[in-house]
């Protein structure tokens, strides 16, 4: 089968993988086979083409890219009951060992043994077919198209944050970086009950991108601006119940507590590979609570009923679309950053 | 002054009412003086009308009714840094004592020691002007009008009780009861993350206007169809995650576990004069956890950070609006419960 | 194999029952095989023996009897990874499907396909041997003896029910039955950082058991005493922070709100067959929350470490033991109900 | 009056001190008087003395020193209906303003309007008598004595950091720092729920003391031992539930998320004057909960009851006690740092 393959660091082919088809293609009782239709290009797949590596998880053979899907359900393995041919589905990327510790208690995110597409060693699906278990393959209502459902995955990383922060109605909060995750984030805190949002970054387009999304989103250029000083003189100085670092920025990150109200909540959700500053005296007159994420569990079906539902609206971040045969030019114009762009995705011939 | 007044059990008079200028319009040093604008007319003071009583609370002395109100600070005591002469306000209705040890660990509203307006033997609003704390009276941003404002205090109802539920995001809430506490508590779940409320009455116009306040609200006449078939049909059996009890019918009462999800959550807002029967054997295989509510703490704030950025409106549920002067006839009408009425609200001259 | 069976209600046969061998005693890859030492006899043990049913659950066919086990591992699949045969163990009689919703959330107890051992038509194990999954299969260090591990499917119940229960260090608890469910929660709630507990029961013995186990627990019998008046003199009138009703009587849970505090803990432990009366007034004034458990999830491996560390001892609860050859006199003496006695148990042959 | 006074840096005086009687020792309608009995010698006591300032808090003026206190009650002020004449009582040194915004949350200890013992340019109370306010006076059961009283103080800030960990019942534990807030933290957390707590030092004595304190405590030499993989070894790889940091080392706090389990909490006790490093990717792949906490609030009566219920044992930790005249030569003692020593304690006079 024809997928997009990233042969090594710099290097992207869109060619047959056939190995593929031996040796994970095999539908299991509680499987289901589904033909991709809409794929986003995630930041991470990028990261992987321009430098072969996140972290500990290095490139070392040919990889599939691609993880934020929708499809439909061609086939189902014989024990499969909530899903059947022809069925338009979303499918969450990582997939947990269910006997793991972690994944009893609820936690599948931090099972150490989740294999997670797009992710050394484990094959994404920018390719026509893959087969995928039942129990983390979701349902389309009507009225979710392919592009909002290939939207879930990085949706799934601001609602989880959202979740986390425990958002109580009218709460206000800070979003720090105006990328993917800080506009999914922004939407997300707004959905989970927050009055109003502000959102930072240093580069306008985003900023403007930001503003137009809710009339409850107020945009903070922090190269300009001074969004401790603007959230203290809207708050009578009390601060922000809640503040979402979704830069990923060290320098960023050190700065998480001072517009933070007493008693209030730091989300960590951009990455960081290197220990970051902690501010420990700001935090602690504040006794503000962190939490720290990584990805997500438990909450695709809740972003399928809020898209749904209205409750969010993830088209205006799906800003240019490709198709398949164009795959290699979509990474290539991702790796290049463009400033009004917020989410490219592939669609792969049907 | 001239006031509403409850004279006894179906007797009221517009009147002067003058012993309240002189026992209660002391203004303390962190106190403000009011002139009240718009007042709600809420089903408690039509009780108190109609009855006489509610519960322990017995009106045996003329007493002035009203307690949902916004207005205009005409005064300061000298100790008031934060309003000034001239700012548009809502009032919180109950003041607790700052030293009880409720209050102090931050549940004022269940301080024996609250003192409400129009419960007797504490007067209510309905009067020209009042003085209240400072500390209970809360500014109000340009885009939230007085009507709006006079509405914050059932909304408050609503939104303690969504808070209280700790809804996560793309939650699904079953609202039992379309009064006026019930659909400010669907408008108050949605705003809290819901992504879908259903909501229940026998009464189609109240059902109607459930209905028109979201598409995200789905409308259950309990007369004619089965609303836990509906909610076990639409979540592939699962069930609501959250239940508010906004009746107080006992009836309605004894059946809040049945469309409840494993693990969720039953909110108890409707006052129930009896004990009322509960299904354990259905709340033990859900491990339902059951919120009781009285009123509401800390919200008053987050309601009007919600009216003004949109995230509640509440105009749709002001139905009617009287002078002051044609009050009595206001409550007369209130108390025949038309059904296309949600909220009456009474102007008082300016 | 010889086991204890309960042919029909009242009739009890220690004799050979031979389908258990051909039908249940596959071992699995991750199963072990387990040769049980001390089973403990339970309320619903003896219920079954004494009426043949429990609610929707009738013995339709002859069943083993017993669910509260420990013993020693002697065989293990090839997929088990934790034990060895040789190990002291003790396990959890309940075994859910892992891919149910419930389970994924983490909330295996209320899985509705969870299977029970005594529980038509699973069979229990008194009886030689057993097979079980590694993962419900619990480890003992060398200091929890073979009597107290067979405790701690009991003591689960008290565990589960003190952490339902969020005690706060310090908090004053009251529980309502001093049966052995009532003992082993008051023990727990002590472990889970009580300052103070009432134990309150008709049965002066059991009260005096209660009151040997700690000085921090106070016994009342409320045939004589109000244990109302007595905490809230004793909290100067504030009242309990947590409630846990472990009686079962409809009588006594239609108490559970009058003496708790504001803000306070209700939890449901004693089943209930059927609606209880709820005094909602009562639990709106405190904001009560109430939480209804169903047996267990996640504690067993937390109760093995308290037992060990000290935390908590239920040598005390033990008071007779049977060997296997006079399971059927143990069982009709606990069906007698004898007055001093809180657990029997069983040894099986070595 | 007599009192131990802080002249400036490096000079303590005992002698008298005539303005505290005219400004500071008016007795308020809600206010009692009282006449100290133990007072603690705590290590910001000393540090002042060695140091004359705490981050901020600089010592321009003469200041009394102490703030762990008890004493017996022998005036009270009109208002006063809980406290009288003769009894004994114990005092929380911090007196926040009851109308913050803080306060009235619940959270007064993170009010920037509290007013804290021997925190200048408020004075402490080695002195005969003070006046405190009823509602921070707290009345001592006859089996607390005035030594373990004047030890609540210290005790609160690991009752406090047990409770904002939410400890469940059987949780292991590590507390980093074996000094006086490591051994409360310990003693506390052994206390919520915990089944083993571990204590880290440099300094073998303190271990020791660590290790007197309770069988389940196992302490651990981080100069010669590695905690990280002893807890993964106890714990079959996966971490201890929560991590206590009471060392205020930069050094120690960067690690707290190495011997963390997925879904842990650390608590953040130790102030720190710079910012210290934060190793994100750690936090992020445990889903790490980080406290941060700021002295207590709402423990010192649950202090006093788990004194009185033997739930918590402060004897062993008070290692020498001084007479008042003494106590220049106690704070010399106090910051010579003597290895043996957990907490010193002065008598007044009485």
């Amino acid at each position: 089968m024809e997928a997009l393959v990233l042969e090594t660091k710099d290097q992207l082919s869109l060619r047959d993988f056939p190995q593929i088809d031996r040796e994970e293609e095999t539908l299991g009782p509680r499987d289901v086979r589904i033909r991709l239709h809409t794929v986003g290009i995630c930041g991470s797949d990028v990261h992987y083409y321009t430098h072969g590596r996140i972290g500990p998880f290095v490139v070392n053979e040919p990889m599939i890219l691609g993880h934020e899907a929708s499809g439909v359900v061609i086939e189902t393995g014989p024990e499969v009951t909530t899903l059947k041919p022809g069925d338009r589905v979303c499918m969450e990327p990582g997939i947990p060992d269910p006997n793991s510790r972690a994944t009893r208690l609820g936690m599948y995110n931090v099972d150490p043994a989740v294999r997670f597409w797009a992710t050394p060693p484990v094959h994404g699906i920018l390719r026509p077919t893959c087969v995928h278990p039942e129990a983390f393959t979701y349902l389309l209502p009507d009225n979710v198209s392919f592009a909002e459902a290939a939207m879930v995955e990085p949706l799934a990383v601001g609602v989880h944050a959202a979740t986390k922060a425990r958002i109580k109605p009218g709460d206000i909060a800070l979003v720090m970086g105006a990328g993917p995750i800080g506009l999914v984030t922004a939407i997300s805190a707004l959905a989970a009950g927050c009055a109003r949002v502000y959102v930072t970054d240093l580069a306008t387009p985003k900023l403007d991108i930001a503003a137009g999304l809710s009339p409850a989103i107020t945009p903070v250029n922090v190269g300009s601006e001074d969004v401790e000083a603007i959230i203290a003189r809207d708050t009578d100085g009390w601060g922000a119940d809640v503040v979402f670092e979704a830069t990923g920025s060290p320098r960023a990150a050190a700065g998480v507590f001072a517009p933070l109200a007493p008693g209030g909540c730091v989300v960590m959700i951009g990455g960081q590979p290197d220990p970051i500053s902690y501010d420990a005296g700001a935090a602690m007159v504040r006794e503000a609570r962190v939490e720290n994420i990584f990805r997500y569990a438990h909450v695709f079906p809740r972003c399928v009923k809020m898209l749904a539902s209205g409750a969010i609206d993830v088209k205006p971040l799906i800003t240019r679309t490709f198709d398949f045969k164009d795959s290699v030019r979509a990474f290539e114009i991702a790796a290049s950053a463009p400033a009004g762009d917020v989410k490219m995705q592939i669609e792969m011939p049907q």
